[in-house]
């Protein structure tokens, strides 16, 4: 095993110690796992049309004596639950998550412009999927919540996010407002995100540090969270409809702080803390 | 039936006289419905508990002698095909769609800002249902695309764009190259979206009328009408996914374009062209 690939990831996993097996599914998820966290992946499953697109992997997996079967579109389906596997799953250890205090020395003493994302109460794969896809395009590198109101990334998630859940980490918070304080103290912004109030989305400078806070659709942000933010911020728009998609609205303002951050003081993107 | 409230709107469907009658679920879809066209309004299903929030529009349909049912979820479920009802199910006319002659005339002798967006391709009626909801939040009120590449709004869009797919209107191009060439003769500049070529986003200066052409996401856009585009424009980002999700990719954009607007000299909405 390339123990080398991993040496800067935490060995600790003082939330769930047992990373489940789980059934990944789609062409750009299963690759990107493959390609971020190769010793995590256990068996395939493959429909024959798929190998040349598979091939690399295919003959990496016989080098490493994981075991291939080549089946079904129908057995596919079986084993995924979903009719989106595009003809592959992987069966595979799930994603490392962090907790709190294992993950805030890799932030706290850095100055690198950074955007944080905090999820209370988005759970829908879809949106979770299409967020992580969002933050893993725009560099954002991890999504914080806390472990009763952000599932981990199912493989129905991941599938959505198109690869991009190999390039974020879950961080999960205990005590979210004393650990804001943490982390405003150490130069982030806390924001929150509303329909109807707060400041314009386009008159706001980002910091170049920030937390953003997205809720849940219907509730919103819980509101003693929503209290603690530093600044509440809405993106403008005709007015009439209630909201956007929770997505959309994250690719909205993830997409302004990048504008702001490359025409000033920000770097291009925001730091990218590789686990390789 | 207060005909008063459709004189605006062009009378002919040259493109299928025959709206046909659809089962519209969601809270924020059917009474989107309701408001905007009550007229197309057949029947109305609903769950004992929602009868409070749909009180205004129970009394109504009790008034203009429309039958409405009290049903239990499982009813709603088999009805409407999805668990995603949420209590209520409209029997309803489908939208009007407009075809490219009878709609130009609205737009073509403006000199309003305006953002168009045209669909190649994007059918998925998640993604096409966030893009009518953020169509909605920004005030763009056209969508276009040819008949055999962008669908009708189903249900299933329609409760995902959660009311918004009743303040767009679906025009469909029988020839767009050559219809287009009639819109950018008229001062429209026409964008493509790539996501690896083409100017970044935040560095292009929209010009007030616009039309933003978003293709499949495997596919991308026709070749042809990829030539025929004035501009093309990525989303920059860390470079480590393929792409955004298409509709967060036009959230990203139609932002840029409003937040250009309202800074210069476009309105601070494109103008909404008011049914009633």
């Amino acid at each position: 095993m390339p123990s080398k690939k991993h040496k800067s990831r935490p060995a600790k996993q003082p939330i769930d110690n047992e990373r489940k097996e789980l059934k990944y599914y789609g062409t750009a998820a299963c690759l990107a796992l493959w390609r971020h966290r190769p010793n995590d992946l256990i068996r395939i499953y493959i429909e024959e049309r798929c190998i040349p697109e598979f091939s690399t992997m295919l003959q990496w997996a016989a080098a490493k004596r994981r075991a291939y079967h080549i089946v079904s579109a129908e057995d596919l389906e079986r084993l995924t639950q979903s009719i989106h596997h595009q003809g592959v799953c992987l069966l595979a250890k799930e994603h490392s998550v962090l907790a709190f205090n294992e993950w805030l020395p890799l932030v706290r003493d850095e100055t690198k412009p950074q955007l944080l994302v905090y999820l209370d109460g988005v759970e829908n794969p879809h949106n979770l999927g299409a967020i992580v896809r969002t933050c893993a395009h725009f560099g954002v590198r991890y999504v914080l919540g806390m472990e009763d109101r952000l599932p981990r990334l199912s493989p129905a998630a991941c599938r959505v996010a198109e690869g991009g859940a190999e390039d974020v980490i879950l961080v999960y918070l205990q005590r979210p407002i004393r650990q804001f304080r943490e982390l405003q103290n150490g130069g982030f912004e806390l924001i929150a995100t509303a329909a109807h109030k707060g400041a314009i989305l386009y008159e706001h400078r980002f910091r170049p540090r920030c937390i953003l806070m997205l809720g849940h659709e219907g509730e919103g942000i819980n509101p003693a969270l929503f209290q603690a933010a530093d600044k509440i911020l809405r993106i403008p728009g005709s007015g009439r409809i209630e909201s956007l998609n929770v997505s959309v609205a994250f690719g909205v303002i993830a997409g302004e702080y990048y504008r702001q951050g490359s025409r000033s003081s920000h770097s291009k993107t925001t730091p990218v803390h590789r686990r390789k």
